[in-house]
């Protein structure tokens, strides 16, 4: 068995093919990216005391800026390319390189530019946004505090407009509303957004940003401004990330970010949109762009991991048949294939997931058609895709530093970076297991204007009194007819487990089953009598794994999509392979809940294992193939093990 | 329903006792290191440059070993303490401090320390182990080289006997015999116990040690010696580890570690143990302690990231009922406690299966009643539990880091370290595929002699021969005494879940079923003539399986014999909620599994889910009391967020 397969290759893989192919309408904006990234200016370094290295990303930021490299997404006036798309795409693959100049490139571009850009109008964007996209302007998004993270409606920070003098004072009444983990705020960030709850008068309309000078030109801290250093993290120590207090800092009127809601000289309030927490959502709403740059990061993190593991299984040796003429490639043993290779299936599977999200939120920003539901889908989709790519890249980057043994332990084989970089991909830019919960009230709620905007009894009476009859019964009426099917005795038999439409049948009807599923067991809790808040908490596990059946359904069609866009017959069978691999262990994973619902029979459900094994097989023979579709090149990945 | 239970807090829980039950009968060697450990000279360190780390470490190894610290399981004529049992207690409570000082100690003390007892005899014992254990002596292990890891017996490195000077020749054929990953090697080590193939004229018997002084009194490299250091890694950098090879390095016939065969000074190959394989896991076999210390401090380090979770969770409030006084607590949210309680559960689990496995090893090791058999039974619950509960450390550390958000992000709090240095358990000291394939070994030939030292077509050829007619077929009158429980139609309703009798008879039925099918599968691969390490590593994932079941079952049983051993009621009532929680948590995790072999009725299995949902809410009541009977310092734990 060894090296040699037992199984005939089926496919003859081009991997410069492929690469082109999931490059898709940005290859040259990636290309150009992979370019920069090659350069010695970018190596990683490894070991450097926090202040230098903090001061070589700084650096590396501003190179990327002066090849035009971060601006992709600004409009031409102020000197950007006027591209969401490129944006994206650039950002993504900085992700394969030094993942601390990646953060500092999404707080200075994304997050600071991005609510300057989306939050503000013309007079900020006059004034901040030409030298901003030149990294002149180092700029930070003064959100999350201490005390809250999540829950962004709850901070502390205030905004109090004084009519005497038309200006805001900005003020942390208490430790608990210090701001927290901003990034550039530590050593380098001149200005922020601040995100502080608005007093005009008796009003309080809730929370709004602001700019806020920081520094002055010399890097000190401008009168009644308080800095400090969130000190070492566990990764991202290029990154300066710290805290800002404000003593009754006062700015002009004219700070207000004002996109969407304003105050006159007066002390008027004013905002189109009156209901506050629709107010608050539509303004938090235009950080899509964050999520789904997080999303597409993570993914390529975790290639850089597989392409590291997968090489590495393909030269090392170990153990072997007796009397052999060599020892077996470790990537040959079952439980090898088993730990790597569906990771691989599902890297492709969100891959293509992300390159549609992405694509969407390209018509989104760009002015095209897109109805106000369509925004809120794209929200939840954006949302949902950055928590099962982020879960995705820590558990792959784990796994693939374990298939590396202690090979994977030394620093210079890149896994202690991506693990220590990524793992609070799963917290920042939203909590996954809140994105989770606000991808089920989408859902819950079939996508009713504000979703987002419910807390937990809100939704819970929505669902109660509302939606049972239209989304659930929907769901249901699919429902009988799955169980209609499934019934049949003969359509175990007949079913392929290779057939698209089957599996594509197998994860709708999951998906439809939790989703009212839940909606019964809420409805019910209130129709007991219980605290909605309550009702919602019991139900917790259950709308989480409605969310999960959701988002994976979501990326098989999208992988789907993918598939059946190419025109290359040959990377259509490869991709098909990795396809059937994704949506097989996919079903595999939760074969317990299919079983419990009697949509698969004891004998399928063994066969799905069987076919996942056999899966494996095939997809090792291309491995090395697909690996090197990622396009990472070799002096980006610079793992040792993993060069020839 | 906030910080206020929805349901009586039944049990009053007292910490103190829990924890001196905990402790059991080496409590005062556990509170000496916690003593130790609480003092300032040993302090969280955290950022230092890699010299000044590995000096630091091996200062508190020093001051550890002047106190006595890690000399217990040495004999009492060295200056030692003549207690196993003590040497394990107080090298996994090591655990919850630096785990490079740790690693440093299992370097020094067990492994080069271990060699030197277990594989030498009175001449080597009187030249180096009171210095060894005064620290005076660093020593290394020097097993695994660049091309092999797990597989020791294809070591390149050798050792050719001259008797013309009655010396053996140490020798590195090739840069993938080179010794790597070596403790100690790359500055502190002084000697080293060499693993190397012996050759004695055209003998090759195999790999035995020899001890090979690598570096004179001033630190400089002997003439011969290569030692190149092996960089930074992605933790544990307090711990010096280095690559060493050997150019013709010459040493004294007596050198060689004797107690289990020797060469004459006329050349002749002296042993014992005939067969060249059994001899070879004989030795290895000695080194057995090694494993169950780096399972105990993998289970102390989760300990150490549950308490600060725990702790978190019932300090930080996050969102809440409108209206209401305070925002809940994050451990009252199902999905929080779902995270983390199942976790907690495990390690009370994995902590008695600790004991008892350290128990039996003490026994082994101080001259009691002990069979061969048992020593085989002992190795193989050695490997089987260091596999599970590393794999336990890695994720409970990272779900707890996930529970904490970006708090659990910050170095402060301890699990950048954590993490980062735990990585590497899963891997050393066994990679834990390879110690699960050991298990189900043992289990497959039912312990038969030497079991270990059968490769895997062997093992096949063995079972397919042999073992059907016994181990299967005892096993398959079981699983049909189950079968027939299980079709009875009101078994179902009949046992309570909470019934540990039921919890266990459903544990061992996975185990023995899925060890006769295992069984079965590779008898019918030979019978149908495919070539044996074909059939093997097709059967791959299913063997592991095998190994994981009767590992979660082991464990189980002393957990139970744990229960049944305390005295004190409510002590009791509160382990028995943990246990049930362990149990049905583990059963849930495989339901997919009991559904398919019809042993679970899909309304039990959900009954399942339900029950661990309210076992979660029943645990969460007495939740800071179960962490601080882990009584781990403050100044141990030393994380801002967990402290006061």
């Amino acid at each position: 068995m060894a090296s040699t397969s037992y199984r005939p290759a089926a496919i003859s893989l081009d991997a410069d093919a492929l690469r082109r192919y999931l490059d898709g309408p940005y290859r040259e904006v990636r290309e150009l990216t992979r370019r920069i990234l090659s350069q010695p200016e970018h190596a990683p370094v490894q070991g450097l005391p926090t202040d230098e290295y903090r001061e070589l990303v700084l650096e590396r930021m501003r190179m990327l800026a002066a090849e035009g490299q971060t601006g992709m997404g600004f409009p031409v006036e102020y000197g950007g390319g006027g591209d969401v798309g490129a944006s994206i795409a650039a950002f993504e693959t900085l992700a394969h390189g030094d993942l601390s100049l990646l953060v500092k490139c999404g707080v200075q571009f994304g997050l600071w530019g991005g609510a300057l850009l989306h939050l503000g109008t013309k007079r900020h964007h006059d004034l901040y946004l030409e030298q901003t996209i030149r990294a002149d302007l180092p700029g930070c998004f003064a959100m999350t505090e201490i005390g809250h993270g999540s829950d962004v409606q709850s901070l502390g920070t205030t905004a109090t407009y004084d009519p005497k003098t038309d200006e805001f004072v900005i003020n942390t009444p208490d430790r608990a509303a210090t701001k927290h983990y901003i990034g550039n705020a530590a050593v380098h960030g001149r200005i922020a957004a601040v995100f502080a709850q608005l007093i005009v008068g008796t009003e309080k309309p809730g929370v709004h940003a602001f700019i806020v000078p920081l520094r002055d030109a010399d890097g000190t801290p401008l009168p009644g401004v308080t800095i400090e250093d969130c000190g070492e993290k566990i990764g991202l120590n290029g990154v300066d990330n710290g805290m800002l207090s404000f003593d009754h800092v006062r700015i002009p009127r004219e700070a207000l970010l004002n996109r969407y809601a304003d105050v006159t000289p007066e002390g008027v309030y004013e905002s189109d949109i009156e209901n506050p927490n629709r107010r608050f959502f539509t303004m938090i709403g235009t950080l899509i762009q964050g999520r789904v740059c997080v999303g597409g990061a993570a993914g390529n993190a975790a290639k850089n991991a597989l392409t590291i593991a997968v090489r590495h299984g393909l030269k090392r040796r170990q153990f072997g048949p007796p009397g052999g003429e060599s020892e077996t490639l470790l990537l040959d043993y079952r439980t090898h294939q088993r730990r790597l290779l569906p990771l691989l299936a599902k890297s492709y599977a969100l891959h293509f997931a992300q390159e549609e999200v992405a694509a969407k939120l390209h018509v989104a920003f760009s002015g095209g058609e897109f109805s106000e539901r369509d925004q809120r889908e794209l929200e939840s989709y954006a949302a949902g895709l950055k928590a099962i790519t982020t879960w995705h890249a820590t558990e792959t980057i784990q796994q693939s530093r374990e298939a590396c043994g202690g090979f994977g332990y030394l620093a210079e084989n890149r896994f202690a970076a991506l693990k220590a970089d990524t793992d609070v991909f799963t917290t920042f830019e939203g909590d996954n297991w809140i994105l989770y919960q606000l991808v089920a009230k989408g859902l819950l709620t079939d996508y009713k204007d504000q979703f987002a905007s419910m807390d937990q009894p809100a939704l819970v009476r929505f669902v109660a009194g509302q939606v049972v009859e239209t989304v659930v019964e929907k769901s249901l009426a699919r429902q009988l007819i799955g169980a209609l099917v499934d019934v049949l005795p003969a359509s175990d038999d007949e079913r392929e487990l290779r057939d698209r439409g089957y599996q594509g049948e197998l994860l709708r009807w999951r998906e439809e089953h939790i989703l009212a599923s839940v909606a019964r067991r809420l409805k019910s809790g209130i129709d007991n009598g219980f605290d909605p808040f309550r009702v919602f908490n019991f139900c917790q596990d259950h709308v989480i794994h409605t969310a999960r059946a959701h988002v994976e359904r979501k990326v098989f069609d999208a992988f789907v999509a993918g598939i059946d866009r190419c025109e290359d017959p040959q990377l259509k069978e490869a991709l098909g392979q990795l396809c059937d691999l994704y949506a097989l262990s996919t079903i595999e994973a939760d074969r317990g809940w299919y079983l419990e619902h009697g949509r698969l029979t004891t004998q399928r459900s063994k066969r799905i294992t069987t076919e996942v094994n056999l899966l494996c097989m095939d997809v090792r023979e291309q491995a090395r193939e697909l690996v090197d579709a990622f396009g990472i090149p070799d002096e980006v990945l610079a793992a040792p093990i993993a060069l020839p």
